[in-house]
């Protein structure tokens, strides 16, 4: 369910791997495309003119983190997440399921919805699809997010399955809600859905099977990238996409690695989020052409070369890992906005290359020479 | 004692008021300067860029913090401060005396120096006036200053007599080891004296005549903004300044406010160095036309105006006070570089606006002006 401003173009196939654009009212961004995560309406040392200046064309925000705080209504009132950030492009919120179901402690849910306490000061909440939904149009992004149960790994079949069950009731009702929202013309946003089900094919065929039955734009695959295996990661991955639309983008929430985006590009997904680039620069380490770099290591003490010597971003045109490392161990705010760059951006120009060697019919040829000097295995 | 590569141009007056430029070798800088200040070789929450965007021409240097960490031998092996910390123009390193005598727990001085403890482990350190110009070779500025002896405010008048003795014999001494690197060809710095004297107009005028007697090729105020009533700062730099040589350039260390800035060129001032653009902002303080504001009060929750309605930098073209308080609020380290990048905008255009008040010899009227507008009694 989509409002006429939201459009997704296929523009060419590579095997698995497809490249294209979609279209939002907030302006078009390209796919398969990596979403910087600004869980409280910012990017986490970055401002909208560094999302800019990295090529990031959109960006993730977190429902549950903004409605606590600054809440739904007063960026609604401010003119919604565009208009309150800065930040003037597309933007995908996520349904808040991830952050409470994360939470198990603090966390009750039932077929109703899920009672919560803030993280913030412990008040008692409570989330039902409608009320998601509603949240997200006052938010105001571009594409907003089906409420969906997320289960831990490992988890129980049964439990998986109670999953599958109400992240579709849900679904059905947030898309109701939602059909009265656009009807009423309250929204351009595109409601995506969620496919759930753990690591078990029967159940992920079923999720599958029903979310896509409700007609969505775009479907986003969850459950993922929450502590299994990589191999059950890819296995349930290359099972559960083969029953999403070929003409609708695929999002994978929550990955991941350079080396995890690489193997779901093949498996044709369109749309990624992680905090891994910004939150591991805030720790002292960054991405780099010859894999992850602790930055913050002795070994960089008098090392004058650029975090990353392959990179033209303007933090590695200009500053050395000596002089970020100091910086770091200063603690000072200034490392944490140049590692920050730095990632982010290296993750946007991962992204660049993909779709360029997708359109040139080299992907794998592209993943394996990326890899190869990466090193991934070397993790 | 300086370099060629430095020179002083006085390019107008307006009664007290001067405008001019300075030559170093990274460039050259206009008068009245304000310097904001990069501790350990940043600006706190600032990037070069954002100093080169807010129009900074001439950045300080902690000579005490940047000994202890990472250290001046690492500095000049990366090549010095401009290629180590990415800030290409103008650099004027302290002396370190004003943070060591802020100590006083933790320093012994006598006639051969100082005695003092590291704020980060304890460990014993001493400076002499010879070790702390060597220090500031290696670190490589563009302007460095003389080891002076600051006394706190009140001082009694024997203490500060001492201090005007020390601070004395010390630049004689640096400025014989400055002399001889200069001669073998070891640095393309200028060597700035200091004077001291507390609020005391006989021991002013004493270390005034003693180290312009040295003959340096400019000129620090020291020992003001440490905590004396405005009206004896006032007074105090009034009187003092008139033993200055008119044709070098005079700096009046730590200061400070607007206001005081703005009384300071009135006299004749052409350099300020001072933390509390960048300090207030970290604590949710920025500086506006409107004076100072406490943005992250509850009375900017939905404030939908830029901090300051009147600024064009980058910040205020972009981020409401509420978008501002709320990144604040939730701990988000863009918002100190939000706040942190418009206060040091504020601070250079005042400067800006300063210089062309006085080209135009409308200084007083455009003082006026601002401080009506600003309201500097309210404070």
């Amino acid at each position: 369910m989509a409002s006429d401003a939201f459009s997704f173009n296929l523009s060419g196939i590579d095997r698995g791997a497809r490249w294209g654009d979609a279209a939002t009212p907030h302006g078009s961004f390209q796919t398969p495309a990596f979403m910087p995560v600004g869980t409280s309406g910012a990017v986490k040392a970055m401002t909208a003119e560094d999302l800019e200046g990295c090529g990031a064309e959109i960006v993730l925000g977190n429902t549950y983190h903004l409605y606590l705080r600054p809440g739904e209504k007063l960026i609604r009132q401010m003119g919604g997440l565009a208009e309150f950030t800065g930040w003037r492009k597309p933007t995908l919120t996520d349904s808040g399921g991830f952050q409470i179901f994360s939470m198990q402690d603090l966390s009750h849910v039932d077929d109703g919805g899920v009672t919560f306490k803030s993280h913030h000061d412990g008040s008692t909440h409570h989330f039902d699809p409608e009320k998601v939904i509603r949240i997200q149009l006052d938010l105001g992004g571009d594409i907003i997010m089906s409420f969906d149960q997320c289960v831990p790994y490992p988890a129980e079949k049964g439990l998986a399955a109670d999953g599958v069950r109400r992240t579709f009731d849900w679904a059905k009702r947030g898309l109701a809600y939602f059909r009265k929202a656009l009807e009423e013309g309250n929204s351009g946003a595109a409601l995506f859905g969620i496919v759930q089900g753990s690591v078990y094919q029967e159940l992920r065929k079923e999720s599958a099977d029903r979310i896509v039955s409700l007609g969505f734009p775009g479907y986003a695959i969850g459950g993922l990238a929450v502590g299994e295996p990589k191999e059950e990661m890819e296995e349930t991955l290359a099972y559960t996409i083969e029953f999403l639309p070929h003409d609708k983008p695929r999002y994978l929430m929550g990955v991941g690695y350079p080396e995890d985006i690489l193997m779901a590009v093949s498996y044709g997904v369109d749309m990624f989020d992680c905090v891994l680039p910004t939150r591991n620069a805030r720790t002292g380490m960054v991405f780099t052409s010859d894999g992850p770099l602790v930055f913050r290591n002795a070994d960089c003490a008098d090392d004058d070369r650029p975090l990353d010597p392959d990179c033209d971003c303007r933090v590695c045109r200009r500053y050395s890992r000596a002089y970020v490392r100091h910086l770091y161990n200063q603690r000072e705010i200034t490392a944490l906005v140049l590692a920050t760059y730095h990632s982010t951006y290296f993750f946007q120009k991962l992204m660049r290359n993909i779709r360029s060697s997708i359109e040139n019919n080299e992907f794998e040829q592209f993943r394996k020479g990326f890899l190869e000097r990466y090193g991934a295995d070397e993790e």
